[in-house]
């Protein structure tokens, strides 16, 4: 496959079986891309770069972050998928119109307050409404899947908010699951493709931490810079590209 | 990006600060493809397993396995890299011809030799002759990059043939290591992309054992079958694929 | 404190707040000599020495299988804590007799059962009644503690018994649980004093496997010997030891 | 050897195939003591309390500060073990007297800096003499080992701080790897007791910050307080104790 095949199609090969077609390669591309970095003070970015100007190698700096990716920051994928799976199936014995479907969804949702469980995918401290999000359902309805998981998220965010009284939109976690379960992917590797996305931010959090930075520095979490390049215009290859 | 620009090509972005052209992205493609899997006989893939088994959970296991990629065990790019650096710069100085090129690199090796230190990159137990370089270098080349390092590779693979008396060709990691030399990656962040690569496998290899084995089982490290699909042809969207 | 204090005393000082009076220090240190190694068959030292017959130096190695110390392979004893301290505030609510008490304790397991929880800290493969788990409850009692969690965990040994038909007696994790409760550990630290413990026998078997084996073995789960030597007497100065 | 001998002393015997003595078992104990923390500013410290923090569970945050304990932060052990036997070797030849011996460990000194590598062991930024040293050199020599490695650390400072012009005392990596020399550690476990020391406090980090502080906190590595208790007296237990 090698020459033909891009390394995410091949990683979806393993994830599902099959091969993707053009446009399901496509999302699954989103969905790394977007899942790649949170920037220098996410924790598992502070966490490798501590390690790594404490004087671990680039691989260990990078596993020392990727420790820090559980269920409150960023791993939150697979429990998503299982709630909207069992959403989904709720309501899909349901014959009958959005309204009892919303009924059905606000029941759910006050017993899994009651046995105290969080509903993960919904709300985030930092966008108030992710545009990522957006897109990435765009491409997810442009593939051709049926769309009844995206259905569900939308409908259970609308649940969350009216009970909230402010507004809890899908998150990338959450759209992430919703896509996954789509595209037919197991519940159990839920989280695996945002870990090999942000692995490959953690070692060049850990590169350049060991290539630039001295030895055993007080790290601040807050005020850093940005030393990379100004905004560029994507080349010209990438701006109608894949288009089939 | 999202919807346009595929994750290894960010990935590329991310390592040498520029968007790859398609054929430079579709030669990180290929390299991440062949550095995905040996089989679940290899080490890491073995000590993912074991983890697995004994009740880490898929992130932990692929740890436990990720952990063990280190020298002798597939992460030799970046070692390598220096060795064609170094030889590269021996063997510009000298304006003379293919005959005193082969002298110096000999004299380098012979050093390297007494010092105690190996020549990362070449040879293989398993693959003779390994097809996915010749590939590899195929496509790196039909990318217009100088063909310096792969040339360099290749004359120490010779020179190291003709004092062992046996074939050592460059495998795998050393044909990583000339590319992305070629690529312009820096060093340090020479065995990245087969980290990123290997953890989509390891992923999979806890997720399987975690869904589909018993646990505290004793894994047998020889004696395994392919539970897979037999060979399929590929699809036909990728067989003319992203020839532009 | 040092010269004064054992390393041990010291780990207790950490996670309780007070250094241990003798008798107390003795039954850390015989719960952590206890919770050493299950031997070279056991998930984590086969992860650890997968992993250092890969090329992973002693501490990722050791790391390896450590990431392996999971739920279902000896860190049950902060879910066993949780369990005994559940089932003594049930117990003592009641001011009836012994009859009443096994009554709630057979209400909890049912429930446990029926919620899909497993009792953990009973039963074991090998060891169908443990000896090891007698000399930490007798150096326990010595030591001046209640014995109220203690009992607890042979009155939930005997109900699991009965409704299972067979023995299901305290193993050491359940033990150590036990054992922790009584010395007012707190629930959150219950797993530290067997990781702690396990991590020295997880080095060894690094060390071992880098020192005196073959790099890329395949390392057989069963059948491996013991080349250490042969039973010796305690020395002299350890027999009447520290008896006060 | 439960409830008769100490964790240490058992660690003792994995490491070296014999029970200490009980003053050798006293050495032990006070190294690993002297190892088991450097204050929740140390890199280790901060990545364990930055994965923590995070959201991973108290065992994968310790392991993010594990693998933090490379050779700039903690684990030169086993690196100053190897200095002090080559020039305990090269000294030993030489029948002659201290000049002489001075001059060779000079000699040495300086072919280390050309070759590029640094002496491991020596020099300290914050305690400019260390008076944990002086403690663990003392109750070395009580227990009845040659000196000849504590004699080469000493002969090394002060063949360094002639060198630098200033003091380059012996820090407590350096005393470490000096009296597992003389207690007859092989130099592949050098590094062990100081990790296994490290994990203890690593865990306490982990648990203190998932216990007590908010999710997702910006940790200041400077500016933190001491939330234990205050100054306290030993138990009388522990001020004559030990004493055989």
């Amino acid at each position: 496959m090698m020459g033909t095949v891009p390394f995410s199609h091949v990683v979806h090969l393993l994830f599902t079986g099959e091969l993707p077609s053009p446009k399901v390669g496509r999302v699954v591309d989103a969905l790394m891309v977007a899942s790649i970095d949170h920037g220098p003070g996410s924790p598992s970015a502070l966490a490798t770069r501590t390690a790594a100007s404490g004087g671990a190698c680039m691989k260990n700096a990078a596993v020392a972050g990727f420790l820090t990716l559980d269920k409150s920051h960023g791993a939150a994928v697979e429990d998503c998928m299982k709630v909207l799976k069992k959403v989904l199936e709720l309501t899909q014995v349901s014959s009958s119109g959005e309204e009892a479907k919303a009924a059905i969804i606000m029941d759910f949702l006050k017993a899994e307050k009651e046995a105290g469980r969080k509903i993960p995918g919904f709300g985030h401290r930092q966008h108030p409404h992710d545009p990522r999000v957006d897109k990435l359902f765009a491409l997810t309805m442009d593939a051709g899947v049926s769309g009844d998981y995206l259905s569900v998220a939308q409908a259970i965010s609308k649940a969350l908010s009216e009970k909230a009284g402010k507004e809890l939109p899908i998150n990338v976690d959450g759209a992430v699951a919703a896509i996954l379960c789509e595209l037919g992917y197991p519940v159990g590797l839920g989280n695996a493709p945002f870990l090999i996305a942000r692995l490959s931010s953690l070692l060049i959090h850990a590169y350049e931490e060991i290539e630039s930075m001295p030895r055993m520095r007080r790290i601040d979490p807050v005020d850093f810079g940005y030393v990379g390049v100004a905004d560029r215009e994507l080349p010209k290859y990438y701006q109608p590209a894949d288009e089939d």
